[in-house]
């Protein structure tokens, strides 16, 4: 540590960019100069054909506390050098801004504003780091839980236990909230169940037997203590030792105990899980469950499952907590508007050479089609601000980069995903409990056709933006393109 | 949240294992028996020829201040029905241990010990998750960090880009904290650059040139407010915009500013910094420097290299935060001895199916074998607690596992690896700054012959056992197989 600094507080978690972008900005007087952001992703994670967005109670902890403490100011005089009436600004600092967002638990899709935040230039800027931070692995974690546990169903128990692999504490902790948000029955950190309210799940180690040194008396000193036995069993043997010592404790113990699991961490875990279920099946133990855990992800789960693995519950870890196959979202933060010298707000745009790098400029809302008949989303369409698409029947919905895939809809609902969170600064939305949030996401799942489900292969959810905000967004590329090339020919 | 419970501690950091075990440990009176942990990794990260050590730092501070506060108390009581009389020992705990470990920075294998502990039974496995939480994400950038470097080489500037999009913000901080002890000269994050005392960089974004709506205006602004000027030069088009206006800007302010570089971040970059290099020289800023970012990791720099690139400096984000191709470290945290009824250490194993996966049972030690006369590494060698490889000589070095495979060392020094950190509880050792750790781990790579600092295809680092260690190891696996078999007898 630099024990020059001993406090800390999260208004320097930026990139230092943000601060040499805000001492320009205030440099040029343009302190309250008023710009638009939008947070989005352009590419679904895993292939996954939704994604489950979380991050935003921290998001609202952060924006509520964001200040520069002294000790921040005084890093950035001395160390960074910094001059002292723009620290004096910076001390001064608090979020004034306006925020709106998708609530957690809503199903969001590449190329939708997730959050769009509206504030003093400086400020917008100052945020983006711990936003896109925060954002970029809740829901990334989220994701990659509801497709997990859309692989083991409704009767398949999903359990988080990846702390020792996360990527350090924080991901520990608000994975395994992301975790319970995609459709996670309980984790097994201790610490996530207090902060969140979420069950937590565990048993005992194979230490636990190494320490015995004897597999049965591990087994019957655990019962001695808890009434609720999972009994690891695959310390020396599973089908040998394992199984047959938990039989043991269970008949010695009878009513004492309720032999509710056995776990198995190890080995083939479609034939072990069969061979015990039958062994504790004819010692009578119908309905004690089987526990398995050992590097599992979606992909081996439906493997395990078209063999008949007899599994009841599951214990996913590393592939999970740190989203193994793709451990990045990739979310951006972009200025789509900003205010002109005349107090005018303009759409900007940022070109690339790549297609799918270009942004959708100005200020906008997001809607989700639903369709009245059969109840189920026709896709989500992106609006101007003072579009109202129900005001429009048929709806045309086209691709917004192959124009030529388009359909038309008629008996719908345009229902609008962003809720305000921040206006002016304060805080107008009352966060909801964990498990509101859970029921939620899964409620949502209703209104997806299957097809959007699968997790190879499945459909492309449309995302397709309002004829206005598609022609603007045309002309804003045009007009772009030819002020470059006028300055090039200068 | 759960607004029961406002403050947060680590003591709950855990598994929730861990504290059933330490339930029954308690129950059964064994509350002081002795034991001895080891936290060692199976395979090498990212196939990399070594990994570099780190996360002591942190591993020191929860030690240090471990401790179950009231609400964890309460938390266990109301939500998990723990008993009073175990809840009030739990109160009073603290953690009594030694630790011996590898220090930050020192290069470390596959299969030894990086961490000993010796505490009693219940603290060792309280303890488990949070260690191995922070040892696997730390240990695993610091090492990707030196993989990029090594690429990179002595004149290749590493900067650390990726909070953004790191897992939550411990990884973004402690994951810049890492890359600088693998080699890498700075961080975009401020607040791990107050925190630890490290570099931190960076210039403006795509959003500052939106903001102006003018590239060669944004610029200027920037100029107006910063001696040292980095302009990212790829908004619109990096070389018919972007580069022609920098230098236009960077010519007007003459010696108000020192152009310092320009930043690449999209598109080739192997051809666009080629040609921003003959741009920049042909305008006189030979030594204005070329920095680029884009996704980059270790392979995709060689081949820019391999082309020729022009690139000076090196912003890395996603790829080394999050560890992208390997997420994950894998230690595990393993029972090697405890103390049996007498009061006498009895060492320990794990059997499994997996010959990979079975421990290397008793306390032990790790030295580095040094040859005198190269001043290179022979490898590492593990023995047991009361042996001293110099009094051996010529030294036998084998294979723990093909053990033909096998060398004799005679003119050597076997230098120990593990410090002193915690004795009985009490923190004995001085934690160095970053910078020294950094400096550490360079020399460190000294020793290593170069056949083990290859990216893709190294040789296999020797990590041996002494005759009397894997004598002891053989022996216990027979040992409890015979057990095993006996029980199964019955």
């Amino acid at each position: 540590m630099n024990h020059k600094y001993t406090d800390d507080g999260l208004a320097l978690h930026t990139d230092l960019y943000a601060i040499n972008m805000a001492e320009t900005y205030w440099g040029d007087d343009l302190q309250n100069r008023k710009a638009v952001f939008e947070v989005f992703f352009r590419k679904m994670p895993f292939g996954h054909g939704f994604a489950v967005f979380a991050g935003l109670e921290k998001v609202i902890d952060y924006l509520s506390q964001f200040k520069f403490s002294e000790s921040d100011i005084t890093y950035l005089r001395e160390e960074l050098g910094y001059q002292e009436d723009f620290l004096s600004y910076l001390r001064e600092l608090r979020f004034t801004g306006t925020v709106r967002s998708m609530r957690e638990g809503e199903l969001v899709f590449a190329n939708e504003p997730l959050l769009r935040i509206e504030a003093p230039l400086p400020e917008a800027q100052l945020i983006e780091t711990a936003i896109l931070n925060i954002i970029n692995y809740q829901t990334l974690i989220a994701t990659k839980a509801a497709r997990i546990k859309g692989v083991l169903g409704e009767e398949g128990i999903a359990m988080e236990f990846g702390a020792r692999r996360a990527q350090e504490m924080d991901a520990a902790i608000w994975g395994a909230r992301a975790a319970y948000i995609g459709g996670f029955e309980a984790t097994s950190n201790v610490r996530a169940g207090k902060i969140f309210g979420i069950p937590v799940a565990g048993t005992h180690a194979h230490a636990m037997v190494q320490a015995y040194q004897d597999e049965y008396l591990a087994f019957k000193k655990y019962a001695e203590r808890h009434k609720e036995c999972t009994f690891l069993v695959d310390t020396y043997d599973t089908l040998k030792s394992g199984v047959p010592n938990a039989i043991k404790v269970a008949k010695e113990k009878g009513d004492k105990i309720h032999f509710k699991a056995i776990r198995l961490d190890s080995g083939d875990l479609a034939y072990l899980s069969k061979e015990a279920r039958k062994m504790l099946d004819e010692a009578g133990f119908k309905n004690t469950k089987i526990v398995a855990s050992s590097d599992l992800d979606e992909d081996t789960i439906m493997n395990l499952k078209a063999q008949g693995a007899q599994i009841d519950q599951w214990g996913i870890g590393t592939k999970l907590i740190t989203a193994f196959d793709q451990p990045a979202l990739g979310a951006v933060y972009k200025l789509v508007s900003i205010e002109n010298d005349q107090g005018v707000m303009e759409d900007t745009i940022k070109i690339s050479g790549n297609p799918e790098k270009v942004t959708t400029p100005g200020l906008k809302k997001v809607y989700r089609i639903l369709n009245r008949v059969s109840h189920k989303s026709e896709g989500d369409y992106i609006s101007m601000e003072n579009e109202d698409p129900e005001k429009e029947s048929p709806l045309k919905m086209f691709h917004p980069v192959h124009t030529y895939i388009s359909k038309t809809i008629t008996n719908f609902e345009a229902q609008e995903l962003h809720t305000t969170i921040f206006e002016n600064g304060n805080l107008v939305y009352e966060p909801p409990q964990v498990q509101d949030i859970q029921a939620f996401a899964k409620e949502n799942l209703n209104v997806l056709w299957e097809e959007y489900k699968r997790t190879r292969s499945p459909e492309d959810y449309p995302v397709d933006l309002s004829v206005t905000c598609w022609e603007n967004k045309m002309d804003k590329i045009h007009e772009v393109k030819e002020k470059v090339e006028r300055e090039i020919g200068k």
